[in-house]
């Protein structure tokens, strides 16, 4: 089916004002911010209004073999979002409601289009708090957080997206519109197809209404900063919190190259006297919080810090905290950042990071690091020049050398960022045959014309035999 | 195939001293606690002691069309490990190994069959806490609980045994042996298979072995009482302590029948002044503690207690919350117990109880009551004399109305006991049809023989097509 035709067929499904066919507009939704992976252009873009709208559409495609992509703000790092030549995108920016926030259930019912922090906003009203942060915060949606199953600073002892969903609305790969999962605090009714959803990456179901749960509002962090010479030394101070018994509320590093970035960008007046810097916080209230930051502070002195302290200042913490969060943005600025999401056992934190910095060294690569430390996840970022095609093809060696140290120390391919274009070797890699025919079994069974995100999270040929009408879709 | 063909071909599989065919000894291999749920002779019962000892009996059923039943300690409460006419028996009691406990990664590695307080116990030696603490605790095992995703007292504040599985490794319906989930903090690596299995009661593979997360050991809990004349008072009270922003670390309620019952055969000098009891309890140190503890005393007088205190005698703290986990047993010496196990939403907590204590005049039925309060996951037990078949019927008429008021309220039919045999009308009224329909379809992607623990969960008529051999699967 030609986009011509796809256009027309749309145009009787869906009002007018829904559907985006202007190529110049259609451009903005064509691909996440994974840079190198690669997206096609799309028949069309419909930003659904309803859950009517996208079941509409689903089963247009279901019965014409067209693919669907859904998107939420485009922050995905893995290319899960990017279009196949003649899809229909599915745009969540205009369901973007928080419907429902119950405080004596603390529970909340948005549509997948809202914003992270507008719908962590709109809580604190009432007292309540919606804990998971992935960096893309300010822009992403909990649609997208919870289709990456996405994580944050706070999993350390928060948890991720995944935790804080209680139920779904989503449209299945047939059209229909089903529940899944519960509104109470228990319960386990049938397979957990909520669960199975998260993280499913548009693959397995589209995702029209998130019923998420809430905890109390939360006393005021303390912040601990440590300065180090070394991302070893940073990473030993990291096993050494972790065996204290200690659960920090957030614990992530952040490496010169970040914090010079940040600085060049924003002058912030960061110090960059440190290689390497920890930041911790720790949320127990009272007494039992004091003696919890200095167990971080000392954790971070025997682990070799030039200096470390428990911030008097809050204003210089919420920099060093705005900072981490901007270091993606602000190393944009130097070229094209490929960025790896490799995660590890906690005690191995120091190994990966020596590791990083070797094939940095071996490739001739510029890598800054940002790490949820605290997690064992870690952010290499791999900086190339615009339009060094040598340098591009050195970090993409570095890439896949990091997934190998990954996979080889006992961790995955991915941490919080998905699988979606870029890590489709490493999926191959880390899971035995036998989990990846459970995966394609699952996906037949639930997308069974392969119309649902095809040729994400693992190769398209393997799961959509059934999918034989034009598009064809990307093979990498 | 009929037993003996079973048994030679199981005699080339196993050691000898890992079968068991004597009707005598396979009787206490055949049902779980479950009044009232059918069960049916099996052909043999195999105690593996490796993994691929279940290796190779599943390969077998799956070539031969002959089902498999795993089991744990056989403390389930909805017959979900009930045997079928001429079925294998999976009996995990011989694989009780703790092959792993990591303080760095603070994770521990068990075979199933590891009872849940001996885990607790292990690994409490090392600083460290198990929380996930079913009522079932002393006799239950991690396989087990895992296959039900059981709940308990602590879930209030720390989740359900499903929060705290990191890792599993599988046997599946085709006989293969896989690793599911992982063993870092984070992971998003492909679909949530790990999830998938978690609460699937055995019927989408068996658990050969569990990984589980750990928490640093907590600060002792605080305890806080009160005694209520009514459940609807108590009801209130457990709204009030939702809505205060304090999270207890439990929340239970007991009624007057289960304080007499467990005083009657345990002789504890418990008060039954009251006809409610609820139990709250706190483990936030310091200050902060006592303010919450606080926060509960007061919620419980505003609820209309009669009596709340904030226990100072740590022995009759730890005696009430031995009366709870005894209801059970206690109960049962008065007769048959059917146990509900509906969830509701907190703040419905008392129009539940009201409905139950209509039902109960309704259907001239004695109903005690135990509930997690907290998590609005209710148990009332249906109590009926031995051989009143009358009162049986009034009995499930009761326990079918109670199902449809949860439904009614916007709860579930099983907060943490599962499906099993006796809630699977209760599953096909709660969700969709289109959700039955995924989960059929899922079944049979993973278990295309249908051999797995067939009949359960949902009705093996819709999943076991391909299930043409003998023996037959029980029909309810």
């Amino acid at each position: 089916m030609n986009p011509e035709q796809i256009i027309e067929a749309l145009a009787s499904l869906v009002a007018a004002d829904r559907l985006v066919t202007d190529p110049d507009v259609m451009a903005g939704y064509l691909h996440d911010e994974a840079e190198w992976a690669e997206y096609e252009p799309a028949a069309a873009v419909v930003r659904p209004r309803t859950t009517e709208d996208v079941a509409a559409v689903v089963r247009w495609c279901f019965a014409n073999r067209v693919a669907v992509v859904p998107r939420g703000a485009g922050t995905g790092l893995s290319g899960g979002a990017n279009a196949l030549a003649g899809c229909i995108v599915l745009a969540f920016d205009a369901m973007n409601s928080v419907l429902e926030i119950n405080t004596d259930e603390r529970l909340a019912v948005v549509q997948p289009g809202v914003v992270n922090d507008d719908l962590r906003a709109a809580v604190a009203v009432d007292g309540l708090w919606y804990p998971p942060d992935p960096a893309s915060a300010p822009w992403s949606t909990i649609g997208g957080n919870v289709a990456t199953n996405a994580g944050g600073v706070c999993c350390v002892k928060y948890g991720v997206t995944g935790d804080y969903v209680l139920g779904l609305e989503v449209v299945t790969g047939t059209g229909e519109i089903v529940r899944l999962g519960r509104r109470t605090a228990k319960g386990v009714a049938g397979y957990d197809l909520r669960g199975l959803m998260i993280g499913s990456e548009g693959t397995l179901g589209v995702i029209t209404e998130v019923t998420v749960s809430l905890r109390p509002a939360r006393a005021a962090e303390r912040t601990i900063a440590g300065y180090f010479d070394s991302v070893v030394d940073a990473g030993l101070a990291v096993s050494l919190v972790s065996a204290s018994g200690v659960i920090p509320s957030a614990l992530e590093l952040i490496d010169r190259h970040c914090l010079k970035a940040v600085d060049d960008w924003k002058n912030m007046g960061l110090s960059v006297d440190a290689n390497v810097v920890l930041l911790g916080r720790c949320d127990t209230p009272g007494q039992a919080g004091d003696v919890e930051a200095a167990t971080i502070e000392r954790c971070f002195t025997e682990g070799g810090a030039t200096w470390a302290a428990v911030s008097t200042d809050q204003e210089e913490a919420d920099a060093l905290f705005a900072a981490r969060r901007l270091a993606y943005p602000a190393l944009e600025r130097l070229g094209p950042v490929l960025t790896e999401d490799v995660c590890v056992p906690k005690a191995l934190v120091p190994e990966m990071l020596a590791r990083i910095e070797a094939a940095a060294v071996r490739h001739d690569t510029l890598i800054a690091n940002i790490a949820h430390a605290g997690d064992g996840n870690l952010h290499p970022l791999l900086i190339t020049p615009v339009g060094d095609t040598a340098a591009r093809h050195r970090a993409q060696s570095a890439f896949e050398e990091i997934i190998a140290d990954a996979i080889a120390l006992g961790g995955t391919v991915t941490g919080e960022h998905g699988i979606g274009l870029l890590k489709r070797d490493g999926l191959r890699a880390e899971l035995q045959p036998a989990v990846l025919d459970m995966h394609s079994a699952i996906k037949t069974a639930l997308d069974p014309a392969g119309i649902l995100n095809p040729g994400k999270v693992f190769s398209a040929a393997t799961v959509a035999a059934t999918l034989q009408a034009e598009p064809h879709i990307v093979e990498q």
